[in-house]
């Protein structure tokens, strides 16, 4: 899906966005990097700084003339815009691009160009009209003006984000240890409510709720076995440090 | 919400990048910038063309010693991660994120670090323990290293996209007890170390990740000022039941 999705530039006027502009690409997996008549030098000292690594995407980009160009062979394309503009058009939420990702990129020929405009003047109204849609990424009302390299990066990673869950690989699989089961935790609690009778902070004719407030505690933990074994053993060395129960 | 919301950064070294999160901040409505250890100058003229007229921002930051003064008053702190570490910390992804803010921000006293290391090596160790949860931006594995602004952007990004949607939704009443704050955690970490060791359980000489494995389960349980007191309770009743060290 990420190979079928180019991000579009033009008329950008600092090397140094169309470096950052590669890293940010390079960062979520995108590689297809159009420049519609750059207004500045695209391998430059500033430009490959910024790009800090994913300059071969700078050196890949192809230079068109014009916007028709560029899009030629794309079956969606959506311009990155501000929210007013004189004629109303779809507009889109980055999230609702992302929505629309996977079933738009479903064909081996699909081709989603996403393009975005000038730092000082943005997309032109013609330039606009050629896009289905366009994407508003919300911003502050006051300060509405996104860097042209913070403005790929966010789109590129609900990119991603939308590729990722179209995998259904869940980004947060750690390995985790196993969960403490219900019987171990109730070993420990019951264990847990002897130590504190043993070190008179518990008197379970005066309970005040509290293992219901510590049950409540840990169990929202959802200890595992190792973090059971720790705990236990606190446990006995609290027990052995009291000492015998005076008789 | 947004106002809840507190940019940590650690140890940053170009005021180029502090001056593009300065930006990135004010675009998304957040304007809270903690600045620990920087390792550069804060207000240079790159730092004000980055900021690009949120250097209102950069004035605004206040500069720490260490990542403990930074959260010191904060309810949640994430750091920015990369995936793999020794030991595994709950690890959720921006969008996870965005879905806890609004009820992490629900108490007008509740704050929301969201931390991030140095551009050249991330965080240590020891400022990752220091955190609830770990927030790891999905990206390319062949490149990997976002640029530091960039990362915020995202993250900032999804910040106001949960806000949005919580503008849209009835606000939640959820009565829950206030949240203990990182200083009453780091104070309980203190006592439950001192008293770990007067029953012999702990030996500081011989760690063996005791301590960054409990933070990790009592981080993990977010527990409130009411549970917090209770735990401290139990300290003290530990230590006295230990009695005084033999000398």
């Amino acid at each position: 899906m990420l190979e079928r999705i180019r991000i579009v530039l033009i008329g950008t006027s600092h090397p140094g966005n169309i470096g950052g502009v590669a890293r940010a690409m390079h960062n979520m997996g995108l590689a297809d990097l159009a420049l519609v008549a750059p207004r500045c030098d695209v391998i430059t000292q500033d430009s490959i700084s910024r790009a800090s690594g994913a300059d071969h995407l700078l050196h890949q980009a192809v230079v068109y003339p014009t916007l028709e160009d560029a899009v030629v062979d794309c079956t969606l394309a959506v311009g990155a815009s501000a929210r007013s503009r004189t004629l109303p058009w779809p507009m889109i939420s980055p999230r609702d691009l992302a929505e629309r990702l996977p079933s738009e990129c479903q064909h081996e020929s699909a081709r989603v160009a996403l393009v975005f405009g000038r730092e000082d003047s943005g997309l032109t109204n013609a330039e606009l009209q050629r896009c289905h849609a366009h994407v508003h990424i919300p911003t502050n009302a006051d300060f509405s003006s996104l860097n042209l390299a913070a403005a790929v990066q966010v789109l590129a990673y609900e990119c991603r984000m939308a590729w990722l869950s179209q995998q259904q690989l869940e980004p947060t699989t750690e390995g985790e240890d196993e969960l403490a089961t219900h019987s171990e935790l109730e070993r420990y609690f019951e264990h847990l409510e002897r130590a504190l009778i043993a070190i008179e902070f518990h008197d379970p004719a005066q309970p005040r709720q509290l293992m219901a407030r510590l049950r409540r505690l840990y169990l929202r933990a959802r200890p595992e076995k190792m973090e059971m074994n720790i705990l236990r053993g606190i446990l006995s060395a609290t027990e052995k440090s009291a000492g015998p129960k005076q008789p």
